[in-house]
């Protein structure tokens, strides 16, 4: 009976609906400015900058979700929970990159970016966890296991120093947030050659 | 000739969209404070509130969407009316939780609650006759299907029970919802193990 | 070569997408009544009904384009524009319900309804003939093809007449366009017994 | 191991929800009048036309990405950037055209019109660069790639041009933008015939 398997599929395809949305609900936000001139549009700037910001970091949590979805083969519930989880962080990256740049990269608005990514991260170890932490190491090779795991384990220890430095240092809390965002630009672990370990070897 | 058969892909697709827009409404509704404090953040905590609870219960929904949608062979007229139905009752769960939190919880705006999620209930109970209630019992045991049913008619009626009771008692309507919902966390009727009695049988 | 056949798959997911988008727009509009009591709600009472209104039609709209769209067997530049079209046309839905609602049935506004909707007919007419016009009639009986042409002709003369009448009585107007819909509820033509025509013989 | 090798539909599925989004933004802008009369529906002029030239434009620019997935086989890291990098200019054309729009062709919308039109179109390049460059002759014929990498250069050189030119002469720099894109409403070099050179031969 085909159509009681859980297939993950549908459950990618909600998840690139969501992920569509919140990419876009920025752009939302930019109105055409009253006058017709590059002042008045350069006078934006928050906004624009906010924009094309949230907008790289989410295609980067997309990437990596892309990447790691490809390692489902059964819609859990477990997984199901795991991905609403990591949606639902990854819904808050428009308004909290919005607040830092309205806030003109304040303190305390720096330090909540640096938190909410630390779900965003929290939630895709949890998802890594479930999908390739058990997996057999015929489809993971184990260097690319442990690859994966120091490389959660260190980011997310990064974004949580992250938040409490901002408080008193907000430009060195920001900067430590790209520098985690910087590592998850490939998704493959940086050891694996384009798709080849994944395959398994034979 | 292949491309006649009304396949239910396509209805879930469409369903699927429709939950990713519906999910993230709310997100839209948080505005980044004036203020660069956490203070304010909190401030707006009606906002938050209704935003991760209505998060929340349309990820139930969808949970229990896309479970039941597996029993699904073809695209019906009947079935795509019925989805049609409970797509719209989703539709309000926004907007009446955004209400409940904003009125801090009075009477008519929980009793209205309760009601759109009798609403919810009661279309997803049409779901499951169609698709489930008339399916032979190699695909659906004749215990989970009681069970199912079972389940339908006793969250319908504390649903409706709870919408009453809310005109008096707010919390107790509210608590009453909570309860069903929690019920309905784990999509599979809840004597059955993971997808075996599904397969039917040997 | 697999992938340089232009398969009507991403069209169809394409448009459910923006059905979705529109399906839900209306229900950002929706906003809390400031006072919790039902009275305050039902005083939104126009917005409700536009709602529920543009939401049964553009179900209705799309119930018929999922229909069509099982006829198509590739993805031509005639189809993706005509469809393109007819995308265009339903999005002016929401707000000519809108608009109408708004102005209770003001003889303009009901005109301009009526407008729309002829413009979502001739589109999809015009989806009809691509699609249906020219299939073999292994694919489609003459009678059913006979029968989808009859009721395209005459709903779109109804439409151009209701909103020539609406000027004058917006009642009736909206009462011809009703008319029309309720044509529209079952996709297959009336004399087809469910798919079993479509099938195509012995 | 079926499910390692990255398929471009999630990209497609992605990039389909990010287009629907995109192509229904400026619809959310359209509000009914609030005098009921065509006079007053009218008068929101600009809006309704930067409405309209937006959608045709997203649409074109979706035909063409469409056209152009079908040669995908991978979802390769770089197709994913520049696949991101073109949605991002894309997301940029409802804002350009409402400043155009709103702004009544003064010279420095117009010139940031053609702006986002040569963005779009430079990422467009990529991505034709990517996935056609170094297909085998086989699969594109040399004719088929040498005409579309001329109508990428010239079309490139026209955009850049008519952004100087508008900041003199606007409506000529809007003709260029415009001309520029009837060269895109057919996705196929205008050499080739329907489908036929792209199979490649017997």
């Amino acid at each position: 009976m085909v159509h009681a398997r859980r297939t993950p599929e549908r459950l990618s395809a909600f998840s690139d609906g969501v992920f569509a949305v919140l990419i876009t609900v920025l752009v939302l936000e930019l109105r055409p400015p009253e006058i017709p001139t590059f002042t008045a549009l350069l006078a934006l700037w928050p906004t624009w900058l906010s924009y094309a910001v949230s907008y790289v970091f989410i295609a980067i949590v997309w990437a990596n979700h892309h990447h790691l979805m490809r390692y489902a083969s059964e819609a859990t519930p477990r997984l199901m929970w795991f991905n609403f989880a990591h949606l639902f962080s990854v819904s808050l990256l428009p308004l909290s990159t919005a607040w830092m740049a309205v806030s003109e990269l304040a303190p305390q608005p720096v330090a909540f970016y640096a938190a909410v990514f630390f779900l965003v991260n929290a939630s895709y170890v949890a998802l890594i966890w479930d999908l390739v932490g058990r997996a057999p190491p015929s489809e993971v090779s184990p260097r690319d296991r442990s690859i994966m795991r120091i490389r959660s384990v260190v980011t997310l220890g990064i974004f949580a120093a992250a938040a409490g430095v901002a408080l008193k240092f907000p430009i060195l809390g920001l900067a430590m947030c790209c520098g985690c965002l910087i590592v998850y630009l490939k998704p493959e672990p940086s050891g694996a050659k384009d798709g080849t370990p994944v395959d398994g070897g034979e």
